[in-house]
């Protein structure tokens, strides 16, 4: 649906669980003026939710437009169809598979109740979580799938995009299945890797670990998430997940007789692959990836350094993309990596050095 | 050997090979007003060396003190032998596998002659290659590993790490294959993983690719790495690399099984390895990696508002001790996360709230 034709999103807005997603949506709500209602099993919850302005407290005769289910993934099913039953509101969730919940709810909603649910998944968010965590900013310049099913009617597909927009994100519709086989491959795929990386490490020698630099963090970040909700996360999408772990292992297989191989050319052209990969990745407004330039500063380790760099890189009036501080075992001098527009390089790097920074390519 | 027995780095230096990390060498010893020489096949390459002020032409009567081989993998050992032949300076070579090149140098050079020669690898500057990346800084607060074979002149590893302090990396000594062991854990295993793992978005539909969030970006990094250059590495540390990824082989099949029972403990208990690998990782001044906590803020995306914040972090002076800024597709607005020692989190976020920001834990 475009612009133009969405409905409203007048409210109340009904939030179920008030964790980092549901509180965070509350908060949206609330700031642009809207009747927001909270429901969590957890009184600590709702009582924190409450406390930061999130919403308020069910009320008899309440009547909501739209139900938003922030509740954790195996309690997601129970809670829509609980929703569809107990109100006539537009009713969505946010759980990060869609197919298996979607199905368990069909099988328990009558064909008429079905067409109010329309699936949806902030892309957001993912290490933390509790109402502490929220913000009405979380959804800043996201991606949002909405993932409505075959029967789902327009005008309820149209309120969640509304809503979507209205959190600041960016709404991208598919069909569950799709969204399943996307998030197996752009999320629970790295984390998996991220996790049989990490895994290597536990009992690694300390004189192997000492060699670390940002490769192996960046590869194993996220494998610091909660092991209880990812497992939740994977069951539901098994099917998907597997399918693409049975890929990976033929990748695999294919690149240890690269690697056994005395030829280098499939090496070179599983290498050069990956590369590609990297570029396919959409860059910061949605289209190709703008071509990047990294500069390099050293950036003694102390309060205030940090600052002076980028109140420096303001004034030189260079866009920063994204930045990244290398923080190695040794001693307390880092680089500090700014990637910028590839044509605003040079000039970042002739500005900062005319400062008296220790820059360098 | 401990400081005050090592033995002076007094010069002349040789480089070989005035790519990034030689040339970066370079800098760094003609900053300490030592005499450096450099040498390299590729005219160009001396005369951007030479401009950038890190050394001169080799000159008849010329005896280094320390040569330091720079040149690519398939070219390290005939270097290696030729210097040792040439001169009767102390040799060490910054190549990324340390075994191979030994057999190959020991091969050809006699026991006298190998004395003089002692392996090491600076763990800086993945991404980035040639003359004009180079900085005296290239060094600071890296590990730089220091591999002597048995039969290595004590004198000739006291000189090397000598020449890595001077450098303002820690020096990390260690047998050749037991460099190799670690390197394969720590760099070449995640560089595959992430290779791997941006194989799969080759080909993936535009509406998988339009989920991306800061995971996969985090995960396929890496493998923006030159392949030519990454085949020759893994091709010479091709046992190392092959027993870890037959151990993550068997590790995936783990993982699949585990993925597909209906029971989720051993899931479970794989991903909590993960998560227990990640903290593994050595923090900023190589002990355990401090606690942290990642505070969020809502930046608009455009220049300036970065070194505000910055400003204000600054000000109110919280040591950051790494930032990340989501630049995923959709609207100019995004995250970015400060993160600092867990002890300074709420007071960063009450005195930047305090500052206007639009903040979040």
């Amino acid at each position: 649906m475009t612009d133009d034709v969405l409905p409203d999103l007048a409210g109340p807005i009904e939030v179920v669980g008030a964790g980092l997603i549901g509180t965070s949506v509350g908060l949206v709500c609330r700031r642009l003026g809207l009747d927001v209602i909270l429901r969590d099993t957890s009184a600590e919850n709702l009582r924190t939710a409450h406390g930061l302005g999130a919403g308020r407290a069910p009320l008899p005769g309440d009547r909501p437009q739209l139900v938003v289910v922030a509740v954790p993934p195996v309690a997601i099913a129970d809670a829509i169809v609980d929703a569809l039953g107990r109100t006539d509101a537009v009713v969505t969730d946010v759980g990060s598979v869609k197919a298996a919940p979607l199905a368990a709810v069909a099988a328990r909603a009558s064909a008429v109740d079905l067409r109010r649910y329309v699936g949806s998944h902030p892309m957001a968010g993912s290490e933390r979580s509790g109402p502490l965590a929220a913000s009405a900013a979380l959804f800043d310049g996201r991606p949002w799938a909405v993932t409505p099913h075959e029967g789902a009617d327009p005008r309820a597909v149209g309120l969640v995009e509304a809503l979507v927009l209205e959190c600041g994100a960016s709404p991208r519709v598919m069909s569950p299945a799709e969204h399943d086989r996307a998030v197996a491959r752009i999320s629970h795929l790295p984390h998996l890797a991220a996790v049989l990386v990490a895994g290597r490490l536990v009992t690694a020698p300390e004189e192997h670990l000492a060699l670390s630099g940002q490769g192996v963090r960046d590869v194993t970040r996220v494998a610091a998430s909660d092991p209880a909700l990812w497992r939740q996360i994977l069951e539901a999408n098994s099917t998907a997940v597997l399918d693409l772990l049975a890929e990976v292992r033929s990748d695999l297989d294919e690149l240890m007789s690269a690697v056994a191989a005395d030829t280098g050319a499939d090496l070179v052209e599983i290498l050069a692959r990956g590369n590609a990969g990297t570029q396919a990745i959409p860059g910061k407004h949605g289209g190709p990836a703008r071509p990047t330039r990294s500069v390099f500063v050293s950036v003694p380790d102390h309060p205030g350094e940090l600052a002076r760099l980028f109140g420096d890189a303001g004034e030189i009036g260079v866009n920063i993309e994204d930045v990244r501080i290398d923080h190695d075992p040794g001693r307390p001098v880092g680089l500090t990596e700014l990637v910028v527009d590839r044509s605003s390089a040079e000039h970042l790097l002739a500005a900062l050095e005319s400062r008296g920074w220790t820059t360098h390519r």
